[in-house]
């Protein structure tokens, strides 16, 4: 120890080794030059200061990304995620399945996690119970790591499979009825060349030409190679003694030779069919020469993990990069590529052509595309059209020269899903009168015939998909699909998807639900408990009062389901917004629903609906049954035909090009008939003599 | 030490540590399992001999990847290679231009350098006289380097500017007479547009298309844009308040916007025209606005490290991968860029429109497409018409949505540097009978008019470029160009290029001294010494006769510049290959040397010609001088043509298809009409008239 030789009253280690004198090495931050070493430049204590402040920031920028293992039990899956992450975040490194309507706002108190070990902060919440705090619930938004940390998904979090709609039984045999000639975008034409001689010398890819126009398979003077085909030329068209196959890609105005392969006994080629849904995926492979179906799978789309509806997965994107959510959906597509391919002992190199069809949102997001300007007015989609891709430039696990078409989509909010549904659908082929919906994430309609279309989308939130509401759920395993309430004693009486102990309520459900409640007299037609009605199931709940669906020794959990005047409330404005979306349509169109002969219900939703108790509540009008008819999963079906018909692929185009889009949000008349619906069934009851009410 | 428990013999210091007995560690080796330890698979002497080994392969493995540093002086260029490397390897790795003729074959002696220090083992070569191995001159192609060598280039062997043909000084008038209008391949359309309201939603990239439409640029419904644009487009369209600038590609039946920039105040667009020589690299930069050239750069083919001419390249692509040939190329080419770029103050990005003129091989190389087959009967190239390519995807340094032509090329022998120069030249669409010829490292020959073209290549060999003659040389600093030699004393009068002092001799040079030497009486018409003349220039040098065209005390280095009766022979070859050719096509059409009205000659190898002295030697035929005209390197004025304009670039692909190729590789008339061309100037005197040989 000795005097730094600038500061006399500092003890100091540090020995300037070239001044031999001490330095207390603090002098560097004396602002006056004067009193700082002289010998700084040449000294080594300064560098050697200059190296311990460094050592000191890595330690500090080491401590910032400390990470903490996150293990979630029952499965056992983990994670490492930096110091200060949330939960919600740990369980997406993991690719754990949670679900997380509100897109981490702590809003809609869905991901519950119970925290088994370590150390998290955690925001106060009342949406959590007393009885679940006594047992460490938390919510995986609202809770940040600190340390390594174990933590329980509880049965009420835990994502199950899917009740995914498919395609209908008699989808395919009417679909091969349509489908004249099996015509795929990418073409496999298996060539025998002459091989070179000094007197025929013309170059490879002239030969490869030369023998593609004799084919007959295109109009060679629109035909192009890339720089990858031609560097592959020689050796590919030498090694099975010239018989090679060449994969042609037909393009808007032209073609483009995307490979050449030797030989000529290729495997068969396969299709693949993909409904990309903000809740759920869909895929069919299809045989491309006979068209018939190999294999269907579907799952939940990953990026719910981000929200429920677009508008959050939109959010999300601009927040994590475009990129994340591409990522997650490409994962989930994949995921459900490998089980088809199981499932029909295939391999991936065989799927040749792919059909892709979502709503604007999700293609924009699967083709990382930054759909950002899809939620902020005036609504801009960047792409409605696209031209045929490549499957290993869109990330499919697909052969890389694929020919990928994506349904196009008129506007931000009526995408290529609904286009492909009405090619299914095809009422655009003919005269009756037709409204199309599909209530799924979101409610979108369209109104016409084989003359015009006008197509809407009416903000129905994802209430029919169990957001916003407690106990809500997607028609998962658990969910109460179908319920009635005894008239008698208000007892319930329902069955469960999978026919197992209730975790929630689905739509269907909800609807059943809302539908005897009226019916019955426990609720009015404003939705509210009617005041006078004592018994044991209904009961205050926070500041509300709600019906207990199934106390909590019968359900799964170890929690009463209950359904409240709000889950109630937001079901009436999600049902309020579709069925004003008729009433705006019809008018714009100087109709009325009395001139409506066909109302074609689409999608996930539609399954289990009860069409009666529908129109009960004022979600479909009241209308003679017989013209309702629910046709199932039309987006991938119509995928599925547009996989197999260059004529579908075009009549695609002209249905999208065709439609009239009429924009909602800054429509009055829609503003009043909304309101005007947001009673049961509706503020204009001669609107629906069917429905008798108990008063 | 104990004696192995299975083989008594031994004496062993292993122990097993596992059964306490000793082994001796080889019995592993032992065919019969009898014999070997019974414990083997449980045993650690087992592993620990496994593992003894294992570090033995690995020692070996590192062994032989030991790596050795290598310094060439004067510049002190380094590389570090796999001990056992050639030093010709080893300059290839340090950038070290070196003069390497023959591609390592040991046969040509150019590449010579000086051992300075460090231990190398070289092969015994007839090619280094005994002054030189005594001072330590050696082979670099023959020498393979173990342990760190440092070696010096001597003076013959640097690597000196060459002196490259340009496009003359009429060239760029006389062509922009011929442009009509500047048509770029590359559009640049600046577009105003339209911010999208909730009336006008259509997508942005439908905006975009609506945009282009309204500019009359090109048939949208023939356009389209990959997943690039796509994700860039929303925000590049908001960046500056939807004004953007898009680059459209014109391809053969479509459009393709390449890229859109916020903005519309693009700087400058400029053009490149790159002729790549077997040799040289020529590069014009171009503003594409009026056509002005900005600057020009050429250089050494940095392939030449791999070899004189075409097939050495590719024999050196077979073996060391067609990637290592097409990045030597790119490397020259934008190291010329660069030159031309500093030249205009310009940035590389302006660069959006580009022309290649070059032979078969060396495009083959350039866009790494495999040119083995070149080679190989029946000489098939692989593309002889290209698609417009990108500059990306090309590696050019230029914009990397840069639309690059590449001239199209009839034959494997005759490529689009022939092509682009009869584009230049023009008389395919005049009269006149014309005979084209191009001596480069090869001799390629066009006859023909407006109503028919024929051509040839006659593998004349790079003796013209210095290739095959000892003290041969191209046409760089030192080389003597022009040369005469008094008949009465036989002394020389040379100059050279540059005017410095000798280091070899370049094609006109060699010319003008076979013709000297011919009309002096040194030689006889065989290309013979005549016996019966003596002089002190005349010597015997190992087996042969040689002339001393130059004394070692005057040239550059320490040696005699001497011309041998084998250098003479391989002259005679090139220029009887060259002749005959004429011969064949002519016959071919029914012609003979009287009806040509014309003779175009073209390539550097022109630029010093004296038509009279290659007259005399039976390069060219004895027709009226006025006949002959020299048009300097129309393979890059063609470039430029094609540049400025869409119909040259038409033209050009007309050109080549009409053009009939004759193989000369297997024509018996070829063999007898070049069989009587070896002769000076040739066996039938008759024809060169104008020839008076001293006897």
């Amino acid at each position: 120890m000795g005097k730094c030789v600038n500061h006399p009253d500092r003890e100091t280690n540090f020995v300037c080794m070239k001044h031999d004198v001490y330095m207390c090495g603090e002098c560097v931050h004396c602002r006056d030059p004067e009193i700082y070493c002289k010998f700084r430049s040449s000294c080594p204590i300064w560098f050697m200061h200059k190296e311990e402040k460094r050592a000191e920031r890595e330690r500090e920028a080491e401590a910032a990304v400390r990470t903490c293992k996150v293990i979630f039990m029952p499965d056992n899956k983990s994670a490492t995620v930096p110091d200060g992450s949330s939960l919600l975040e740990a369980a997406q490194a993991a690719d754990v399945g949670l679900n997380a309507s509100c897109n981490g706002k702590g809003s809609c108190g869905k991901c519950k996690l119970i925290l088994e070990a370590g150390n998290i902060k955690t925001v106060p919440t009342s949406l959590l119970s007393e009885r679940e705090k006594g047992k460490n619930y938390v919510l995986a938004c609202q809770s940040t790591i600190h340390g390594d940390v174990t933590v329980k998904i509880p049965e009420e979090t835990l994502e199950k499979k899917l009740k995914v709609a498919g395609m209908g039984k008699d989808a395919t045999d009417r679909m091969k009825g349509l489908v004249k000639e099996i015509s795929p975008m990418l073409l496999e034409i298996p060539l025998e060349l002459m091989p070179p001689t000094l007197d025929d010398s013309v170059s490879d890819l002239d030969r490869l030409n030369r023998g593609l126009k004799r084919s007959g398979c295109c109009d060679v003077e629109m035909l192009s190679a890339g720089l990858g085909v031609m560097r592959e030329l020689a050796t590919v068209m030498r090694d099975d003694n010239w018989n090679v196959t060449a994969y042609v890609m037909i393009k808007k105005s032209s073609y483009e030779v995307l490979r050449v392969k030797p030989g000529n006994g290729e495997a068969k080629s396969l299709g693949l069919a993909v409904d990309i849904g903000t809740t759920s995926v869909v895929v069919y492979l299809t045989d491309m020469t006979d068209g018939s179906i190999l294999a269907a799978a579907s799952g939940h789309n990953r990026q719910a993990a981000c929200g429920d509806d677009v508008i959050n997965r939109i959010v999300c994107a601009e927040k994590d990069g475009v990129k994340k959510l591409g990522t997650m959906v490409l994962a989930t597509i994949n995921g459900l590529i490998n089980e088809v391919l199981d499932g029909a002992d295939a391999d991936y190199r065989q799927i040749r052509n792919v059909v892709l069809s979502g709503n604007t949102t999700m293609i924009h997001l699967l083709l990382k595309i930054d759909p950002r300007y899809i939620r902020r007015e005036p609504y801009i989609p960047t792409v409605s059209e696209f031209p045929i891709l490549k499957g290993g430039r869109v990330g499919l696990k697909v052969n890389p020269v694929a020919a990928v078409f994506v349904m196009p989509g008129p506007a931000s909010y009526v995408g290529g899903d609904i286009v492909s549904g009405m090619l299914y659908a095809g009422f655009h082929r003919e005269e009756p009168l037709t409204l199309f919906i599909d209530v799924g994430t979101n409610g979108e309609i369209v109104l016409g015939n084989k003359d015009w279309l006008m197509t809407a989308s009416c903000s129905a939130g994802p209430a029919f998909e169990g957001g916003g509401v407690r106990w809500g759920m997607r028609a998962e395993e658990g969910a109460i699909e179908k319920i009635s309430v005894s008239p008698d004693t208000f007892e319930t009486d329902y069955s469960t998807v999978g026919d197992v102990r209730p975790r929630g309520i689905c739509g269907s459900g909800m609807i059943d639900l809302i539908s005897e409640m009226l019916l019955t007299g426990i609720i009015d037609q404003s939705g509210k408990f009617v005041p006078d009605v004592s018994h044991p199931r209904i009961r205050s709940e926070k500041d509300e009062t709600a019906y207990i669906v199934e106390f909590a020794d019968k359900t799964a959990m170890d929690a009463d389901i209950i359904f409240t005047e709000s889950d109630i409330d937001n079901i009436i404005r999600s049902k309020g917004a579709v069925y004003a979306g008729f009433t705006v349509l019809l008018n714009q169109a100087g109709l009325d629903f009395s001139m409506v002969e066909r109302v074609v219900i689409t999608g996930g939703f539609g399954q289990y609906l009860d069409i009666d108790k529908a129109v009960t509540i004022g979600l479909l009008p009241d209308i003679e049954r017989g013209k309702f008819q629910y046709l199932g999963n039309s987006s991938v079906a119509g995928a599925y035909m547009a996989l197999l018909s260059d004529e579908f692929r075009k009549e695609a185009t002209q249905i999208s090009n065709s439609m009239t889009y009429i924009d909602f949000s800054s429509n009055n008349q829609f503003m009043d008939e909304f309101t005007s619906s947001l009673f049961l069934p509706h503020t204009n009851v001669d609107d629906f003599p069917s429905v008798k009410i108990r008063h």
